[in-house]
């Protein structure tokens, strides 16, 4: 492979460009009083209600201690419900109360807004609507499909 | 903004995906008796020689301390030279010997396959195009661009 026909390999471009950008996420989720651990808390909960502090954690990729903190302080807040599951009164379930449905909206809208500014910027249209669509496929590809191709 | 309008954050979408494909990378690196850093300084001095290993350590995000190591054994595998710069008998002047770029363009070559593997069976011709394109225009901008457009 000639070096001029050399393109960077993909990780070599992600890597940074997700670390670009989520502290870009920073000051938008400083504005809003929530922490990156926090954030995907929000988000998490809004898809469907979660059963269980550890199943929540897990799916979130978040360690089970760390967590608990960030729990406590969103239902201080009022943004987070737990409570008994009426099926079984051992588990607590999670869920989001319509201010933290509205803290999480408002958010993300922000975060959003300056992305959309961002590759509006840079990206002609129709390259940008094929970017997105790529970036959608690939990132929703189980990690077996990414990792194990070939073997 | 309604849920079913919504798309997810593109930190979001980036961040795992960047974190798969280094991983998909370790198999390969492994293969080609390369750690993650080993490749990182095989990339870096293949583009032009570095005046330091301090200056390289920076150019590639590593720790000045970490990187010595791995400098270590890359010269005694004959990957690496270090001679003092002519200009300057108290710099070290890095490169690569013939070896050591052949180890890079072959690791480089097999990593590049695979990922070619995976946008071929999952994105559509001009889709893939676009989306290499895309991602080395958004990979390539200074970081102030990514983080600060609205401040």
């Amino acid at each position: 492979m000639a070096a001029e026909q050399r393109r960077p390999d993909l990780a070599a471009m992600i890597v940074p460009l997700g670390r670009a950008l989520m502290a870009a996420e920073l000051p938008i989720l400083r504005a809003h009083g929530l922490t990156m651990w926090a954030y995907a808390v929000l988000l998490r909960l809004d898809e469907d209600p979660v059963r269980s502090q550890a199943a929540l954690a897990e799916s979130i990729g978040a360690d089970k201690t760390r967590i608990i903190d960030v729990l406590n302080d969103l239902e201080a807040r009022g943004l987070l419900l737990r409570r008994p599951d009426p099926a079984d009164r051992r588990v607590r379930l999670l869920s989001l109360t319509p201010e933290g449905r509205r803290t999480r909206d408002a958010t993300q809208t922000a975060i959003q807004s300056r992305e959309n500014h961002l590759l509006t910027r840079h990206l002609p249209a129709p390259q940008r609507a094929a970017f997105l669509t790529a970036l959608h496929t690939l990132a929703t590809l189980p990690p077996s499909e990414l990792g194990s191709q070939e073997e």
